[in-house]
């Protein structure tokens, strides 16, 4: 990276804060007005008017501002846009991550947003809409939760461990009882206990302030991983994939530690559910 | 009830918001501190010296204004004292809900006060220690979040509910088997989906302001339910047994929900656990 790549990085990760607040006010003000739900791949992956304006007004306004940029958006994927990520800079966005829990006022909703660099991600910025916390990291500078430093716990005991997962919008029951199986494991560790609060996002920031040890999920997509996985390792931790290999952003699957142990641990617990990569090409059969 | 009567429990729910608001800016402090964690009924049924700290700044205070009342609290019942709800006025309590999250610093915790005189639930103060959140009611004068009036939702279909449970102490693979197996039943519903916090209290919380449709739980206790229920109730919810009967807060199991066709069709899914009453004698073998 050229020094004047750096002030860049930093200037664009400027933005994305202010662009972060702005976007998480909009979303506090839909809260409160009717929801207009419909839904995407199954009956429980769900859409709303205000992802598809807030995810307009993000990329908006950062198109005025880098127009050379590319941009992944949750919507603009639902949308028919390509998924693909390249080595320009891209900004990777999901403009209300738990939308389930937006259409329920359910108060865990977070506006993410990633930007990744020759297929490096370079900083993370998520704002959590109910409560105002900000996270953030750039890679090499440290993470943040309001401005102040965090750390990923240290915890390697499964049985003092807490995991967080989410249910993907597969709800088939073979999918059901891998992802239950998969609950079960954990639970007979024993760990302390298992999490779902419905914003992979927010789950993700819990591992980077050490408020749990692990997080794993299949289905989930790469605006869910992109900003959490810089601040993650900015905090200490681990973010890779659930075979114990290097995270692959599009492939819809995670597990994320405070600890490299711990994620192994988790890993060798886990049954795959499948799930369509993020960067398949619809026009293409698989 | 008489007039006297009437304005005294009113007094009585102005200092458990007064020792609400105090015991949970004590929890808040202690979150930042090393904690020295024990177990009690297994190894995932956790204590910690704040919550005994807590709880018996609660009860101290609570007895020094009003000596002739009964008081149950958590942390009394685990050091042996007797879980018996009798027609005097009586305090339900338990000083930190959801102590797993706290050991982990999971930002979902709660100080729960519920006050019951001749069995009958009167009011009940729940103080989110996280966020601040303040949720009360009193028996026929409705339920606040923060001083402004809540409602449960009035979504009587299940597609579109969000159903919150918790996990209970007892992990043993027939328990876990059940659950999971209750968790599959509202999964393949399909309901939006399941969330799990680790605080009862909030989660029930949660019903009471609309932002979930219902909550279930087998191994819960009364200190868990008595405030919840009152707010709830008022909020315009119901809160039965997982038998579709009324509710029996000495039961360790519970089904809340926005609207009686809602807890129905949740009681309907649900394949029952085993737990000992609260009100089990020690003294006499089961």
């Amino acid at each position: 990276m050229t020094s004047a790549e750096n002030k860049c990085w930093g200037e664009c990760m400027d933005v994305a804060i202010q662009i972060a607040h702005k976007a998480g006010k909009v979303v506090q003000e839909a809260v409160k007005q009717e929801k207009q739900v419909s839904s995407k791949s199954t009956p429980t992956d769900l859409v709303t008017e205000a992802d598809q304006q807030v995810e307009d007004l993000i990329i908006s306004t950062l198109k005025d501002k880098f127009p050379s940029h590319r941009f992944i958006g949750e919507e603009s994927s639902a949308a028919g846009e390509k998924c693909i990520l390249t080595d320009e800079p891209t900004w990777i966005i999901d403009p209300i991550d738990g939308t389930c829990n937006f259409v329920h006022s359910f108060p865990m909703v977070a506006v993410s947003i990633g930007f990744a660099v020759k297929k490096e991600l370079e900083f993370g910025v998520i704002y959590h809409c109910f409560d105002g916390t900000l996270y953030t990291a750039r890679r090499g500078h440290g993470a943040f939760c309001n401005g102040a430093p965090i750390q990923v716990s240290k915890e390697r005991d499964i049985s003092k461990a807490l995991i967080l997962t989410e249910i993907g919008a597969k709800r088939d029951p073979a999918t059901l009882e891998i992802f239950l199986g998969n609950m079960q494991k954990l639970l007979s560790a024993p760990a302390h206990g298992v999490r779902i609060i419905g914003s992979s996002t927010l789950a993700l920031c819990h591992i980077a302030t050490g408020a749990a040890e692990a997080y794993y999920q299949y289905g989930l997509h790469c605006w869910d991983i992109a900003a959490a996985a810089v601040i993650i390792r900015e905090a200490g931790g681990c973010v890779i994939d659930t075979s114990g290999g290097p995270l692959d952003l599009m492939s819809r699957r995670v597990v994320a530690a405070g600890s490299r142990e711990m994620a192994d641990y988790v890993v060798r617990q886990l049954q795959p559910i499948s799930y369509e990569r993020d960067d398949h090409d619809p026009d293409v059969l698989p």
